[in-house]
């Protein structure tokens, strides 16, 4: 195929400048943004302390945990290596260009992680200064351009990485469309593989430092939240960084990278037999909207101002607002410029579906995880039943919150598809059936194209986060306390929102994912239909929610195994250092020790359900076949999302419900303090739920789909 | 269609005749051990009295729910004669035939659970009173024969009234096909329905008084289960018999009878070109089969006797064992007597399979839900952190106990199917295609072959639970409660057993039953194909996925919320009836409030839930068409079984992880009793999920799959 030489044609070669422009342009944007954050002052010596610590646990953990991911990365080349010597299509040349993209994909997904986290350890001790120096709408600023600075990285990276990858194998290697094709893929395989290892070592690492501090310090021990004698308050301030930046960053970046795969892969073979100027537009329509996407979100970061005394949630969605509004037009322009008449505008209308559906379930997320709203207030009511009770309501909202998000799917899969359809019965250049498939993917372009501005409000919630538990422990005024308060309340309604819109986002990613392994095994044996009624579908469709449900197993497992190590812990030093209870000057908490073991146990844990997600689809594509896979593929999706939002909105409910609770408590009065303390323990069941098993899930899905793509070929071979 | 009239024919008459005698003879039977329990002693004054308080509130509760049963019932038929109105193949005459199997079916469903509860309320205190006088083995044989009561009426009822319903259509009205089908799912359809409000209005019933009687009782006021100060204690006790037995009788009834229906459906489709002996054979066999089936658990019953020394479990397993082997010579007759050659030995291998299948689920479940094995165990080292450390454990055991089942039904499925295929390939009378589908019907026939003894095993666990509590509220000597509770920890056991088994039965029931649909609607529109490329195909797929969550979620809200309005008037009783908490002489509680409330809120919380299921496989088919529901079929199918998997098993084994903290507890150390209680909390979250939202998933997907199939033509017509 020579699309690839078309490429670096005059016609073309705009386009491409365009996106490498654009994506450095971030970067560098990024890169700025941290040396503005660096400069600003850190605060007191107490302040600056605390920040050290959190931050040499972080970076601690992070390395430990990349030697693991690099050790386990060297194990599965060597065995694709020996897989992949099926194929007879690839010589030892081109063998090296796969396994080289799956490092660079590798490498790329902890980059973004390593810079997403340690940009949050500075920043976040600078937050809680701003709020003490200035107020809180400067310390605002300075802790979204922190979460932007992942925002950035990630997309840039993803383009740049891709971008280059294609234009260096096109000049210097050959253009052979499998190599290309298999290379591609390989690096977004890789970057699936490390943010599933990141994600889940990250998570683990999280919610068992949170579970374990808050159960012997708040319950037990009796003492608040983020209190400096509590000796496993560093790792659970470390926690938020490695779960949620590192281990979000990794994801993010791999998510987005394997819808960019999947739109490139069906471009190409939808649009094979078009015409000349469209067969490359097609190619190009996912770098360009990407790339002005992420020039939207940069553009709508300036519209992120307000006052002091405004809500912060009311200045952060105004870039929200304006990112979608700017990227609409760039969709506009997109759209007449690639396609042609009529059927320009249905894959614009297909795009602002997307854009629609994904703020749709952003704000269904948000009304059940919002105090204010009946889910959460039913299960602050249920508290007063005890613990049982209130978990019972918790997991309950849980299994209700899949209903609305997946009928507002199911709406934007049926109405982009029809849209498409209708845009290949009015153009020449392509067949209804191949419209409609690539206007689903038109619709997904729509909903990626504002996660610039999405992952810079994802980045927010855990600096703000962190901000108090420093106020906290450097026991700074009330008053300060009290906006960085304010600040993190609303990081929870940030992190709901984005957690809506990233399930909205790997759904649709998966869909497509799926389609594109659904035309390299058909275009390699044409006639091959994937019905219901073959029972090898069929048993891959309860194989799929087999794995989704074991390793969330796992998931769980592992979070309440590491608890069990960190609470023996801390309850070992409030036992066996004298005063430290009693918050005595020289009594000082081993705080190192509980990171350590947090770190060690967390490792330990994720390599079991790690390895079940990667070999399972191997298992199943070389033992029973293509057909299989798809069944494998379609079941974890199905499953796949139904429970990562049951997982995701249930804990996030569970939580919420505490925050209510812990408003209106009335400390003089044992019915309401029982109540509460049943919230407590709602929020420890919920707590590995939304930010261990449920986050997982989404790499799950597309590593499981990246995996089924690059190996889709030698299936079709084997059977 | 001449092949109903065929049956009447002296060839297969005997076949037909061996069909009604068995069944009728199983019936005769039940009725037999009903009067043999009766007549047996009651006991002391006071435990005929606690008795009479048990069975007067099962009976107040079952009469209620009926009445509200048929109020919906009504509405329905009402809908129905609209709806229907459509199909323009079906004349008044009919149309009464369709409504007549529908109340059929209902009344059915209804009656089994009825003589099924109403016999254990007599046999309960029986049991408890033969400990006292004889001992352990002779009150188990009680209890068995008390549970045996429900298996023979469901076995029995179920083949008698499809063979009649077939018989008196063919001889008295006309042997149309579609009128024949019509009517038997129509059957099928209306004892869904009935069993489906049954056993969810019984599940809310029975988890909402449990857990009311638990938290007040227990961990309130610190009183023992089953304590008679406690005002719970009658609706508890009540709460077993109406959701254990009268609900799980209707569920039991519904879920043979489906797959009855569909094995009659795929076998009329499958066979209808096949040569003179072979088509009316393969209608034959599924009555034939489940007939046998029936005589081999009559038999089977005679070796379940033991020492009063022996386990409960050695002496009942006894049964299952000399049925399954009775069954398995009966198959090799009917197998040899109905196919030919090598065909009627791979069908009869197919059987097999599907024999060793349920029994090897069945042990799977066992594992994860018995003390001695690894799964209980965590759960119960995870109650040192508390509550919630102990319900993250319990929810982890029923994530992980979803894998090897499914890989066990996924190998019988894909076995079962070969053989058939296999079978075709050796026997002219059908293709090899066809071969498979039968293959796996075969599977499952052979499965449920042991449905009557598995259903005895069911239905001696409530028995053997009320007698404890008899004991317990009579205050018998510690002797006798001992015994109980040996006999009571079987239940658990073989409770554990028998749902492992139903939930297999019920995948397999679904399967074949979206095999059923999936040839009505080919047959009506060749060429229609369910291949996974088609959106509305995958639409329907996460719409059945949304079923199923959200129908979890009200089914666990209304146990909540339920529970909350009993806990509400326990804590009135305590606290306004004086002297009750000490347990003076003259301070009673008021039982028949705690009664009511439980019954009037169950009732009021099944209607929505119950509704959604009713009514969206119609909206879908309807609205989307026949290829949206076949997605929403297998959708709900996937997320159902392995959600069943995971509520079953995982409230469990949170239920005996109590059990266990409770034989290991130290009542004088603080931390030991910490854990135990942590225990009854993870205990109270896993209720709710065992034995209301987990049995009722069964039922679901048999009614969405017998609205489907009812509809199946008109959905075909419409689109």
């Amino acid at each position: 195929m020579s699309l690839f030489t078309d490429l670096l044609t005059l016609q073309y070669l705009p386009f491409i400048l365009l996106t490498l422009i654009i994506s450095l342009f971030s970067i560098g944007f990024a890169l700025y943004l941290v040396v503005k954050i660096k400069k600003l002052p850190e605060g007191t010596k107490r302040m600056q302390e605390i920040a050290n610590y959190i931050r040499e646990g972080s970076r601690a953990y992070l390395y430990r945990q990349f030697k693991t991911i690099i050790i386990i990365g060297a194990i599965i080349t060597v065995a694709l290596a020996i897989g992949l010597d099926y194929n007879l299509y690839w010589r030892f040349g081109q063998f090296s260009m796969i396994f080289g993209s799956f490092i660079i994909g590798t490498a790329c997904s902890l980059f973004v992680g390593y810079i997403a986290m340690d940009t949050a350890t500075y920043a976040n001790v600078r937050v809680t200064n701003k709020v003490k120096e200035e107020g809180l709408s400067s310390a605002l600023k300075v802790a979204f351009n922190g979460g932007m600075v992942m925002g950035l990285m990630v997309v840039g990276l993803s383009l740049l990485s891709i971008t280059l990858l294609i234009l260096v194998i096109s000049v210097f290697v050959e253009t052979d469309y499998f190599l290309i094709e298999g290379s591609i893929v390989a690096l977004g395989f890789g970057a699936s593989f490390a943010a599933l290892f990141a994600l889940l070592g990250g998570g683990i690492y999280t919610k068992a430092a949170d579970i374990g501090a808050d159960l012997v310090g708040k319950i037990e021990a009796g003492i608040p939240e983020d209190d400096p004698r509590n000796p496993g308050v560093i790792a659970d301030n470390v926690g938020d960084n490695v779960g949620d930046l590192a281990g979000r960053g990794a994801d993010l970046f791999e998510s987005l990278t394997g819808q960019l795969i999947a739109t490139i892969v069906l471009a190409i073979i939808i649009f094979q037999l078009a015409p000349a100027p469209y067969k490359i537009y097609a190619l190009l329509v996912p770098f360009v909207s990407l790339s002005l996407g992420l020039l939207a979100s940069i553009l709508g970061q300036f519209f992120v101002r307000g006052k002091d005394t405004d809500e912060p949630w009311n200045i952060l969605v105004k870039g929200m607002y304006a990112t979608t509004g700017i990227s609409a037009i760039f969709f506009v322009i997109i759209c007449l410029t690639m396609f042609e008449g009529v059927a320009a505008w249905l894959f614009f209308a297909a795009a602002i579906l997307g854009i629609v559906a994904a703020l749709l379930i952003g704000i269904v997320t948000l009304y059940y995880t919002d105090e204010r709203y009946r889910p959460v207030k039913s299960i602050s009511n249920a508290a007063e039943g005890g613990p049982a009770t209130t978990t019972i309501a918790g997991l309950s909202v849980g299994f209700e919150s899949v209903g609305i998000p997946i009928l507002i799917m199911v709406s934007a899969l049926i109405g982009s598809y029809f849209l498409g359809y209708t845009a290949g019965e009015f153009w020449s250049a392509i067949t209804p059936e191949d419209g409609a498939i690539f206007g689903s993917a038109i619709g997904a372009l729509g909903l990626f194209s504002v996660c610039g501005m999405v992952l810079s409000l994802d980045g927010y919630g855990p600096i703000v986060d962190n901000a108090g538990g420093i106020a906290e422990m450097a026991q700074l005024e009330d008053n300060v306390r009290k906006e960085t308060d304010r600040l993190d309340s609303c990081g929870n309604t940030t992190k709901a929102f984005t957690k809506g819109y990233a399930i909205a986002t790997v759904a649709l990613a998966a869909i497509l994912l799926f389609e594109a392994y659904e035309q390299v095994v058909t275009y390699e044996k044409p006639g091959l239909l994937f019905t219901l009624s073959d029972p090898l579908l069929l048993s891959g469709l309860f194989i799929g929610a087999l794995v989704v449900f074991v390793f969330t197993a796992f998931a769980l497992r592992s979070v309440g195994e590491s608890a069990q190590d960190i609470i023996k812990e801390i309850r070992r030093q409030f036992h066996e250092i004298p005063g430290l209870k009693e918050g005595k000057k020289d009594a000082r908490p081993d705080y190192a020790r509980c990171v350590d073991i947090a770190t060690l146990s967390a490792l330990k844990h994720m390599i079991i359900p790690g390895t079940l997600v990667i070999v399972t689809p191997l298992i199943v594509g070389f033992g029973i076949g293509p057909t299989a896979v798809a069944g494998l593929l379609i079941g974890s999706i199905i499953t796949g999302i139904a429970l990562a939002l049951f997982l995701n909105t249930g804990g996030g409910a569970l939580d919420n419900a505490k925050k209510l609770r812990k408003k209106i408590r009335n400390t003089s009065d044992p019915e309401s303090m029982y109540a509460y303390n049943a919230t407590i323990q709602g929020d420890l069941v919920g707590d590995p739920m939304k930010d261990t098993a449920g986050p997982s899930i989404n790499v799950v899905l597309t590593l499981i789909l990246t995996i089924a793509l690059q190996f889709a070929v030698i299936f079709v071979i084997l059977h």
